[in-house]
């Protein structure tokens, strides 16, 4: 099966097994996994941050940047379509207790002056803003990137008004490798920022959630309470350790693919491509092949395909590391087949 | 001073104070005051619903229909501009741990399509939808009265998809009057409903919440936890029950003297009233004055009259039971004055 | 009936349902209401606090405490029989997240090497001590006044630890006239403090918090978001500043008839005083009776008396403004007819 | 270094290694990862479940049935001493919206006919009992075993009340060896139960939470809230695998080498042992040594070994499978050496 539904599916590089297979390790609820403490070394420095943490998930960490950011009864602000909002199951203001305000964004990009806008004032009726949230690339506009200009004006607004920043980068070295940017120049306006292990940089677990060493204090006890102090972590930090330092490189090759597959994609009829492919996501608009979602995925599944449905007619594809040229050659001869059959 | 910020200014009357200096009083945490008795059963009977309970606010009773329909980490529906997110300070977020979707809306009203679209499906990354609120008359639509139909459609696919209905009715009777529907008609498509005693129906303290008898039972307990239980309360029943029963009728006048204040002012250059005047509100638009909304509300208040500011560039008039023909006349002078003074 | 089972069954005497027909009121929610302003104030001064709030019960009070003063995740300490723990539904963990974490006291004095040992350490799976809480006079311990040396003592201790501390006065001015010392005095070792207008002082609703500026403008927030902003809440507050002016000394009178109930009951078989009667309650315990406490109960009601159960076995008598000296003479006799019939 | 702080340190075996390097994987959250669907198969026959689900810490297993089985505003009874009110940081408060009444207990047992004692009833001020917890064994009580007995008793009362019970069985299996009674037999009398692969299994990561199948649905999705949603987990599962099916029998091993300890140290002087040793944990108070816990563990440390504080004056030891007998004999001579010097 070529498996496109998500970089999520990436299988651990035999690399990544010999390290967790020789991994020091030790209780890293005591502080004393060398593998751990290692990769979180690595981590902040390579985003600039004073102190970083390791998380079991991306969720995990934005969780952790809302609870050590917020107090109850505030209000954040991020974009309409921002994952911590749609995909989170809620659990921002289950945990945190707080409102999510959303603002419809440009290409997963939300105006600086909307943002500046939505911060609340000192009416008893409104919540103070406690919290802005970007992400980058924002994965429902398609992985696209947030300009490093655009996070900073943003940031400048909340300063002013003393309001923290959280990044949730789930994919901030997509972002940073389609822009050429280093990830510390997109960290270098947050406050907090979370990046994932666990996707296009294909470790099998764990994300990062890094900022001032103040801050990494307190979400080191948000961590244990939401059930994310582990033991021996080091099993997980060592393949952490490779996908940080050797897989970056790899997501180039993830964009390559991905633009291909969209240039053979854009001249089938059926389907429109949604999104500018800056970096790994493709979505693609079935409206006008008059099939439903759930047909044309079992369609290209019968073809040895596995896509993702993103919304209502639209499918998405993600590269990942398990996937190569001559995949894509097949997916865009498999949409020829599902949708100009008499074609072929 | 005529002060037109809001209905909630209105003073009780001569014969609400005597209803107080008389009320027959119990302990109603103990069920023994026979004057909320009293209210609660003729809450219940106008509104068509099995029982209902007094509550010190709007707020108070939109926060226990969170609390007592929802669950943590669940989400609810509501129009973009709602009070209960925009202007209750993210309580519902707060105390329930619900997570509020917004739909933007036509004069407050909801397309039941876009609702239907809104409601989270089965997967993992997805909160249940725990709630959908109405708001009629819709305060930031400025006033607007939802009509029965609408809700009821959004009813019918509530009810196919097994979620409650709440209605913030703090201005039902607004609606009511304006439509010539009795509020039992609005009632109807809802799960649970509040409104106020203390807005245009003149009450100094007060609202109902009201829906099954199982729901307002732990309505109660919700309300005790909000410290909302309260001793010999029978002393804010009585000019409650003189809201309910004599105050309705007078919105009518209410809704009228917006209506000429409305074309009073529509003539007059330098501001473009905003919205369909439908009942006691009437939002304005300043921009073309080249006042700040701050500077505009002084003027006015030189020549005696009290506003309110109700987003950039926009201030808000409430017509309310205290005041007279006489006094919208005035208001009308004083525009001409604030923004023509050489031509009086 | 002779009502003793609570001093919140008060009713408003003439002279405060007077106040209330004549109060000159406005919307609070704006600050404008000048009979709530006048309360407050008076209100701060008699504690010796920077600023008040009206709050609609003790309840609420000691809620909005516990949201301004704590973060969730933290653990509150407080006397194992507290109200706040026992009688309040578990709201304050419920809304401000936090864990109680209870002490045994003597006659509701929690002893101060307790508290101290009790306060949380830094490891990473303690919580952080977020409050401390006294209630006094202690409702469970039969009304037993708490010594200002012990809340001195406390006192220091959470000072030392940067734990703010926060009294639950429901019935402090019990505590003040039982001990002749100043409500003043009790109000000094407290960073936040409630007392009830509604149970012994006679007002029909209504509790205050008082504490810092900075306290009470978080406060005032929070009280909105529990659904406490009122809007012509002098009517309530008339009665109050009567409830704190003129009322206060009545209360000596409730402490004398409870002593006289207490000594005309101690010799009677079948009942055991369970408290040091104090102020205004009388814990009797019924073992020795052979009777349930509902079947003791329903015999009083026979007599025209009624009283509660206030756990196995026990019934409490609370001694308020509505009773009289011949109403102590026949529940004394009421008790010699329950228990010794033949006697009589 | 001889490391007796905990069996949390336990590093993992050569064999779980090479389990981790062959673990065939996939993305969990999409339900995929066939290690760790076998993992949960064997932990749900294993404990006669429904369903289990594989959690990353035992934390993360006991907050997800609190909020799973609890609404907040509710009240859990558990032991005084229990790891989920002393030591998870007030997390249940904190999400769960609950409130925690404790029982001290005997031995870690709670007499059954107090926690009926304890269930609340209907009144308006009272939390409604929402779950009951049972720790086993108890960590606190120095590894002592429940006896299913009592577990069955307190089971009994919980179904009279429709109240479920969730067992903390962290340490599930000491107990099970211990006592010669299949692991069944104690998760019989519970709603759910969380075992730790992690502490004396010897697994480096995770734990497992067990119940019926619609418990475990929704279990999974507060998992995901927790953040506790892993894409290629196998790696974990597989040596959680080989923890469940070959470590339980090296526990005996432990307990034997804990009661070797105990003898052992029996008649050095200065110490008093402060448990019955059942299982693999031995608590010991030091006051009658004159010395602080801290120079005591400073001491044994020069000694080369390593323990834990464990409340004012008591240090604990927990045997663990990177413990020999030899390492048994040194802890032994260290303690004479620290304690009586001279005779050595």
């Amino acid at each position: 099966m070529i498996d496109l539904r998500s970089d999520t599916v990436t299988k651990p590089s035999e690399k990544m097994r010999k390290a967790m297979y020789e991994a020091e390790v030790g209780d890293d609820v005591y502080g004393e996994d060398p593998t751990v403490n290692k990769l979180e070394e690595i981590a902040a420095q390579t985003l600039g941050k004073e102190d970083a943490l390791f998380v079991t998930s991306g969720t995990q960490g934005n969780q952790i940047a809302g609870l050590v950011h917020c107090k109850p009864g505030q209000e954040v602000i991020m974009e309409a379509q921002a994952h911590l909002f749609v995909s989170e199951a809620a659990a921002l203001s289950a945990f945190a207790g707080v409102q999510i305000k959303t603002l419809a964004g440009d290409h997963g990009a939300m105006k600086p002056s909307d943002v500046e806008a939505a911060i609340r004032g000192d009416d008893i009726h409104e919540p103070e803003t406690g919290l802005i949230c970007i992400e980058n690339t924002h994965n429902k506009a398609g992985g696209a990137v947030i300009p490093p200009e655009n996070m900073e004006l943003i940031y400048q607004i909340s300063k002013r008004h003393d309001i923290p920043v959280h990044l949730d980068g789930a994919r901030l070295f997509n972002a940073s490798v389609a822009s050429q940017i280093p990830v510390k120049e997109f960290a270098k306006y947050t406050d907090s920022v979370q990046f994932c292990l666990s996707k296009g940089l294909g470790a099998p677990v764990g994300s990062i959630i890094a900022g001032s060493s103040d801050f990494i204090f307190k979400a080191r006890k948000w961590r244990k309470r939401l059930g994310g102090g582990l033991r021996q972590a080091g099993v997980l930090a060592a393949p952490g350790i490779i996908a940080l330092e050797e897989n970056v490189k790899h997501l180039e090759k993830d964009h390559e693919y991905a633009k291909q597959l969209a240039e053979g994609l854009q001249n089938i009829e059926g389907i429109v491509i949604k999104n500018k492919v800056e970096t790994n996501i493709i979505l693609i608009d079935i409206t006008k092949s008059n099939k439903t979602t759930e047909d044309f995925l079992n369609q290209l599944k019968e073809h040895g395909i596995l896509a993702g449905t993103f919304g209502p007619n639209i499918i998405r594809f993600v590269t990942n590391n398990g996937i190569t040229k001559k995949d894509i050659d097949k997916v865009i001869l498999a949409f020829q087949k599902v949708l100009s059959p008499s074609l072929i």
